[in-house]
């Protein structure tokens, strides 16, 4: 057993200095991580690195969960996260290239699927899918994440989509944010208590199939060029699923429907119910503006963010706090059928007080977008502008031109503002401490 | 027959002097007016009467006409809309006490159905309602409107509501405001065309109902008392259905369903058309937010207004000519049930392209209707809060708490509004004659 001495910077509450640790990181080797996790025997104090050239405030990596069933988004969703932020989002240089891993100057993404206690064979071996806790291992995700939230950093493993093994961990060295993004960031309490705020990303079953279906018709299109590991960053369950469903049943619709039937059980025992947990929840639905929709290409999606969390102000549509809908086609906004239509209001999520903003249909062109963006309050935007900007630069992006991307946009944005204000909190509270 | 001569005190487009006529104001004797009226005969120049100490700018009298069924609110609204012009109105002093004519500072209103051309018994003996145009001369009623907006003073018939019969008539000065109200203000295209603004009234046949039942049970309960000509101002048809339905009909749930019947072939070949004409229509319906109500105590009330028509600027709610529901209720304002929602967007109206606000539902509180009109954009108002000032002022009128009376304000202060801009053009005129 690989057991990594921990080297912290500083104690969890003390501010910023610079380490000087006398010991070398210490990482696992590729064999015994490898056992390790076919095993799937818990135990504590693993795979935490201190790295002697890190600098970091202990306790200032702020940690974002995003939680979303595979093939949801989440790439995309984490690209335009990145963005708000300055940077590029890259894979760890130098390493693994099948490194889940996304790496820009502030942010620092990791699936949750380098979690996975159990390898493809042996999820087959034990009869449990991806989606079942046994397949996870929740001590690890728990102390990586905290080891992280307090600055130290950290040797994590690697689950290569391509080939379904555990491959030799890399190097992640505490960011300013950390996202967490997977299919469990909230499913374990102790992991849950350490983010900062979450995100759950809820995909209907109606668009659910409708996307599989695109992704499968692409694939078998192209195979070669499209393949849906490497073109969707932490998608494996596309890539298991769609291997295995080649396989064992073709890809029928009828298989593509059996497909997503038994992956059901397991999504609603131990994904769906996570949701509760979310500071803000992007649900996406089938159109309500065509009358029996449900191609999946013109989508309704609801930003859900729950009211009195600290830092976060939701974002509202003219009047706070009442109910709205609006259809901005009109006199000053042309619109191609079927227009598009917000809606805005509070509501109640899981007994949660919640408010809620819904676009249902997409823009036709670039001038709707500012148009809508100067009627909507609360953007946590630097310049007018911003939200359109962002999503111009990335408009070949999935989603640009719906409440996806408008949504993906806006809480990237929010989340930026929460840091700031959570990073100023903090500059402040020494300079009270002399003051008093 | 009588045919008094006509004084003007200048030319039509001449601007203010005073007049110094060489004749007194002749008018109808009652034995020939009674005469005229009964035979239905028409002749021009009649009663149009030359004051010499009227002093009066020709053509700047603003005529409005205001178009509805009896017993729809349309004396309400006259008081409203007086009230927004700072003065009471008051039937002209020492005259006829069943005079149908209000009188205030700025503003007289005539109820079109002076211009009766058959009495009760005329009418009964040819077999027309008091809604066919063979009932009403419409040659008297262009040349006595078309005076007044040129100036002149004129003797206007008076039918009396009491009696059935057609009285003395009344000497009426050109105010700065006319308003002519009644059945048919928009029937005749030359008296149609004197009309600076136009406004239909559209009570919808449910609310129409309950609305009778109401004034059928007051009259039941104290007849003494309510007397529904005295009670409510020019509202006839009313009294005269009400007799004739308590004489030959009983008054029976299906008596007056009855009564509603038999007005319709009528209404609906002379009344309900000249909505298409109107600058503003105010619809009363049922509320959809309780739904299958019919009781007509919640009311949605729709506001449409008219695009284009100069110096009349449509309200709107947050995002001029986009469509926009509002519930206001939510976390700053407490509704009871079933709370209030408002509707605004661009829509078609007998082929004009029109702006409609709606209101469903009825206020609790003075608050919140402070807060509603807060949001809403294009008011016309001199200060904040003039829209809930007058309606708290009149908060005995019926109506007071729901679409109808705020809408009625509203249209009270656009037309205010509308004086104002005619005023100040027509002032600018000669001035900029002489600078050219």
């Amino acid at each position: 057993m690989a057991v990594s001495t921990v080297y912290t910077t500083q104690s969890f509450h003390s501010t910023c200095s610079i380490s000087t640790p006398s010991k070398t990181h210490l990482g696992f080797n590729q064999k015994k991580q490898i056992l390790f996790y076919n095993s799937g025997k818990k135990v504590t104090n693993r795979g935490i690195a201190a790295v002697p050239y890190v600098i970091r405030c202990s306790g200032d990596t702020l940690v974002i969960g995003l939680a979303a069933d595979s093939g949801c988004g989440k790439s995309t969703f984490m690209r335009r996260l990145t963005s708000v932020f300055g940077g590029a989002a890259e894979p760890p240089k130098g390493g693994n290239p099948d490194s889940n891993t996304l790496i820009s100057d502030t942010t620092t993404v990791i699936c949750l699927d380098d979690y996975h206690s159990l390898d493809r064979t042996g999820r087959k071996e034990k009869g449990v899918t991806a989606l079942d806790p046994r397949a996870n291992d929740f001590d690890l995700m728990y102390e990586q994440v905290k080891a992280m939230k307090e600055g130290k950093a950290v040797d994590k493993p690697i689950y290569n989509h391509v080939t379904g093994l555990l491959d030799p961990p890399e190097l992640i060295k505490p960011p300013k944010i950390l996202v967490i993004e997977g299919l469990h960031p909230m499913f374990d309490q102790r992991v849950r208590d350490l983010l900062d705020f979450s995100i759950y990303l809820d995909i209907s079953n109606e668009v659910k199939f409708a996307w599989k279906i695109q992704v499968l018709i692409r694939f078998r299109e192209k195979p070669a060029i499209v393949s849906p590991a490497k073109s969707m960053s932490c998608n494996p369950k596309i890539s298991d699923e769609l291997q295995r469903d080649m396989a064992e049943r073709g890809h029928s619709l009828e298989s593509i429907k059996a497909s997503i039937e038994a992956r059901k059980p397991d999504f609603e025992a131990y994904i769906d119910p996570q949701k509760q947990y979310a500071d803000a929840v992007i649900e996406v639905l089938p159109t309500q503006l065509i009358p029996g929709d449900n191609e999946g290409k013109i989508l309704r999606v609801r930003l859900i963010m729950k009211e009195g969390v600290k830092y976060f102000n939701p974002v509202y549509l003219f009047d706070e706090g009442s109910t709205i809908s609006w259809i901005p086609c009109g006199r000053k906004l042309t619109c191609s059928y079927p227009g598009i239509k917000f809606t805005y209001g509070p509501e109640s999520y899981f007994g949660h007080e919640v408010s809620v903003l819904e676009m249902d249909g997409q823009f036709d062109r670039l001038d709707e977008l500012i148009y809508v963006e100067s009627h909507l309050s609360n953007l946590s935007t630097k310049f007018y502008g911003e939200v359109t900007q962002q999503m111009l630069k990335h408009s070949e992006f999935p989603g640009s031109n719906n409440g996806t991307g408008l949504f993906q946009t806006i809480v990237g944005l929010k989340i930026r503002d929460l840091y700031e204000q959570i990073t100023a909190s903090k500059a402040a509270a020494p300079l009270q401490a002399t003051k008093a």
